[in-house]
């Protein structure tokens, strides 16, 4: 285990988790939360955590919620595919900062592209956060196609 | 349904599969393969595909083929931290070609990263195919770590 991050109960996911931080969720259950990335790469960019496990990556993260995990973000990306109709899905998950992870909670990226549309940086604050409204619009589309 | 691709039963990883063309692989059992990635963009870079399911993309593939990819590629990515010891490593699965899918079988990417190291693009032929016999070595270490 050369990953060096540890799991911090209050990483901004799991505070998102408690409802200490707004979120705009696409689907929630009592595993699993999917909302929209608050600096989203491209339109529609959601993310698919576990709710329960204090993992902060694959390595460490139980093979059951690891199964969970990907069976919702293959529900959302459909959901997402047929609400926003896009050329392409990326999934994506980083594994220690190098990797590019930013949250030290393991979760998957579904990221819609576009020919020839544009992709912002990953986790970048100089794009800005993302107006909640404009997010809300696109979740109650991909929401509607659940 | 809007990514177009169908499923060529004669596309590379198929004939993989079927043995018609070499692979230098990590680990393989009646489901699921894992090998080297010929164009590796890091070193150690592998894929983690089903063997009986023609399924070209996340959107298609059975949840329980699903869950036994991402199984699987959870266990190689613990075997690659092991062997190779990498800063990060980053989880990849690419639904059609505006995404960056190349090859129409579904598959997912291990590319471990170190930090300050270079990682050549996706699929890049100008980058060449890597020589079999170095691939074999580090496929070696990481089988040694399962």
């Amino acid at each position: 285990m050369s990953l060096k991050e540890t799991y911090d109960t209050d990483n901004i996911f799991a505070r998102i988790i408690k409802g200490e931080i707004p979120s705009v969720k696409i689907h929630e259950d009592d595993e699993v939360l999917s909302f929209m990335d608050a600096f989203p790469q491209t339109r529609g960019h959601t993310l698919v955590i576990p709710k329960k496990a204090q993992a902060t990556n694959l390595l460490t993260v139980d093979p059951d919620v690891l199964s969970m995990l990907i069976q919702r973000t293959q529900m959302i990306a459909k959901a997402i595919d047929k609400a926003l109709a896009p050329d392409g899905i990326r999934i994506a998950q980083f594994n220690g900062a190098p990797a590019g992870q930013s949250v030290f909670h393991i979760h998957f990226h579904i990221i819609p592209v576009w020919e020839g549309g544009a992709m912002k940086p990953h986790a970048d604050p100089a794009s800005g956060m993302a107006d909640p409204k404009a997010l809300e619009e696109i979740a109650a589309e991909i929401r509607a196609a659940l």
